[in-house]
């Protein structure tokens, strides 16, 4: 696609009307150099002769000369009725001097989406952890995504073109880095009736996501030298987010009712935090039981420590009753809570919060504003719509009744197909399967057969810190229908059948 | 307004059928142990119970049982075909014993927007460097506001509404954390051709703005224990987002052509890198001379250090031909190049850029990553679009204009009502003009005055980490209408008249 003019052209045209060299040389000269280096590209277009002389301040006459030599010598090139473009083809093989064509070769990244207008990354990468996220597919097993086909979307639409025509200048400039009121009281409103979380409008800080949460925490939690306990296994980029103040990582193994309390005890008195996923720990999928919950509250207490709960996929629960969340339980303000609507509503809509103790509340407002400033206003707007409106609660009972058929369809088509190899390990709550491979399979090998046959999935050994490492694979169900879901476990299970052990 | 009813109140229903306890009073006490605890809120409905038998998977009679006590203790009440609410009048003082009311009173934040719907902050505090951007308010003389009552609303909402209507599922998923494709390759030619900047797609990465550009540069470039040298003044929010990761800030003087090279070169090897603002110095407005930047360049390679260049306030020039970016002239790869779209459409947009050499591209992008996963998708895609199709730059040549009434304003009238008591310093770019106080004003006296007058500004004071500070008012002039301008400045030489010396 061609874009339109820039009259923006004047840092190549540093024109000098004492310098001794005729106008029209000077700006011939510096198109012409632009277009070498590469700065100005085949098929972009300049601006007009009478835009450029206003522009640069002189009569029109000396833009035209240059103009007509640019154009006779097949620098540029006119269009009837279209304006005057960069050559496609270049005289003199001009475009093999282009500085600029070596750096294309230096990539490293997996960010190779190049110049295209394509939004589509690359699929063909297999899928561990922490790359999972850059990979745009949409493959069963990925995990972390929600029923986006299902989701309200002419609903969403609505809301989104409401707030958006309607923008006010104070909501188009810079908003409250705590994030927008209306948001924040319906966020509140909806963690204590949903949540048991105790908390006021106040007391939210809208954020872009559990990241940026985990970050924020890390600010104002975590001095360099300061240790940090983590769950082991856990979530790698809450350690990467957690470790970004320069804090020192702590691992505490998981057991089947959470974190064990004596080995963070053991870890004595520099430990400032611990951070846990007490609805859904990832990724063994083990709810903290409460016995351990208070345990783990007198451990914060008694050592004047923090704990930082991220409540991630607390919504859904499939076997037993939901337990509120930790952070209802305390009552000395130990605490630190977070969430997303990543996994409730869309990953691309970047909405997270974090609640906070009163006494952290300052501290709180002014990291968060130091991180990125204040959340984009316009799905703010929206989001608080959609809240007020019942729309939220409606989302998810209705996501409910479709995860508990996608769940159930990859329970049976595993039971099915995979039995033997593949054992489950838990499944009681959010948008993935726990499961433990038969001994002597690596769960590195199948994900990358799974890569080739149009699969994907998150390696549990990739979630350890240390070198003792379950093997097993973490399958997301919530992105696929039950058929598609089928069809995928009788693939994974050829996949087992055949892996060496 | 009245929310809708959320049946996701299991966690205050902790049913447990072997007890001993009734069913009813199970479901009676926990209903008023939320009420009581203010976790449910007079106003709030509470699920239907066909609904709540549902959820809890008991028969309806103990719902009913339950709610009829409540109803007729007066926790509860019914409206006619509106459902069942939380009593706006809650028996025996009830409300008097809510743990949380303490809660509220241990604000010491600014936000204090508590739980109303409104999203207007507070405006009444005065405006000093860094609570400048908490400050939602849209008085005279606020910095970095464009010109948000001419910005082109309805092209802008039909380019949001045409992507927010036709989300794919891909696009609602977990994008690129490097950004969309297209807006890369959109910002790159945009750079290329106005800036001068040599980069291809893959060199841009999408992030929320330069402060979370400057976070990330932190952490890719800057171990706890190295010294970045920033400009003395400079600009605060730079100075901590770039000692996030524990690194020592060095302030360098700026003279008339920017940094003193001499003086960075004095602080010897440790220094890892420079941030500075080429284009328009904040906050002394200067634009740094063709031989200091080569000398910088030269600092940098020599050193093996880096140079983050934030280009801010590029766009306008309205004194001498504008130079192209720090970046372009640099060929040695010692460049990171940051801008940001808040100043240029509107603030609550939330979308920024880096331009990373290729040899650091991949630390880059895990660091934007770890840093809050990717950007908002449906924004991105938007504003591909508004620069794809021209309407990027045909709004920056309609604002030029603009900004130069409103700036010849600004001077006209400090000219007429200030002279003798402010000078002005610079005001060759950007959307503000720097000035001085006359020798004994207090620039933070007289924006106290100018609080109590609907006046704002930003103290030059504050834009020192040392302790040698001149006195001055930065004065936004790119968010008021000419005639705003005029009156505004009359006020402000009132205050200036009358103020001690």
């Amino acid at each position: 696609m061609k874009t339109a003019a820039s009259p923006h052209i004047l840092p190549h045209l540093p024109i000098d009307r004492n310098a001794g060299v005729p106008l029209h040389r000077q700006i011939y000269d510096g198109l012409r150099r632009a277009i070498l280096d590469g700065l100005l590209r085949p098929g972009q277009r300049v601006p007009s002769t009478r835009v450029l002389a206003v522009e640069l301040e002189v009569s029109r006459l000396p833009v035209l000369t240059a103009y007509e030599q640019l154009l006779h010598e097949g620098y540029l090139q006119g269009r009837v009725g279209a304006g005057t473009f960069v050559s496609e083809a270049l005289p003199d093989d001009a475009l093999r001097s282009i500085p600029l064509a070596s750096r294309t070769t230096s990539s490293t990244t997996s960010s190779t989406t190049s110049s295209t207008t394509s939004s589509t990354a690359s699929n063909t990468t297999p899928n561990s952890a922490p790359r999972s996220r850059r990979d745009g597919g949409l493959r069963p097993f990925r995990m972390s995504l929600p029923a986006l086909d299902e989701f309200p979307h002419t609903l969403w639409a609505r809301l989104v073109a409401r707030h958006g025509r309607a923008l006010t200048p104070r909501q188009m400039g810079y908003g409250d880095p705590a994030g927008l009121g209306a948001l924040r009281a319906a966020i509140a409103e909806h963690l204590r009736t949903a949540r048991a979380v105790r908390c006021e409008a106040e007391d939210v800080l809208v954020v872009s996501g559990s990241q940026a949460a985990l970050r924020i925490c890390a600010a104002v939690l975590l001095a360099a030298g300061d240790r940090v306990a983590v769950e082991e296994p856990g979530y790698p980029l809450a350690r990467a987010a957690l470790g970004a103040s320069g804090a020192e990582l702590a691992p505490v193994p998981v057991d089947d009712e959470g974190m064990d309390i004596a080995a963070l005890h053991a870890l004595g008195h520099r430990v400032r935090a611990a951070c846990v996923t007490p609805s859904h720990q990832y990724p063994l999928g083990v709810s903290i039981t409460a016995a351990r919950r208070l345990a783990l509250l007198d451990w914060a207490a008694h050592r004047g420590a923090w704990i930082i709960e991220d409540d991630y996929d607390s919504e859904y629960r499939y076997v037993s009753r939901p337990l509120g969340a930790l952070q209802g339980m305390d009552s000395r303000g130990r605490v630190v809570y977070l969430g997303t609507f990543s996994k409730v509503l869309f990953p691309a809509l970047r909405v997270g919060y974090l609640v906070v103790p009163p006494m952290l509340r300052r501290k709180f407002v002014e990291a968060r504003e130091a991180f990125d400033l204040f959340s984009p206003t316009l799905y703010q707007l929206a989001l608080a719509d959609f809240l007020r409106e019942g729309h939220f609660a409606r989302h998810l009972r209705r996501m409910r009744a479709i995860y508990i058929g996608r769940r159930a369809a990859l329970l049976d088509g595993l039971a099915r197909h995979c039995g033997g190899r593949l054992s489950v390990h838990n499944a009681d709550a959010g948008l993935h399967v726990t499961t433990f491979l038969a001994a002597g399979i690596r769960d590195g090998d199948v994900i990358e057969r799974m890569g080739e046959r149009g699969l994907t999935a998150t390696a549990l050994s990739s979630c350890y810190a240390g070198s003792a490492r379950r093997s097993g694979l973490l399958l997301g169900f919530g992105g696929f229908s039950e058929r598609r879901i089928g069809r995928a476990t009788r693939v994974l299970g050829e996949i087992l059948a055949a892996a060496k052990t």
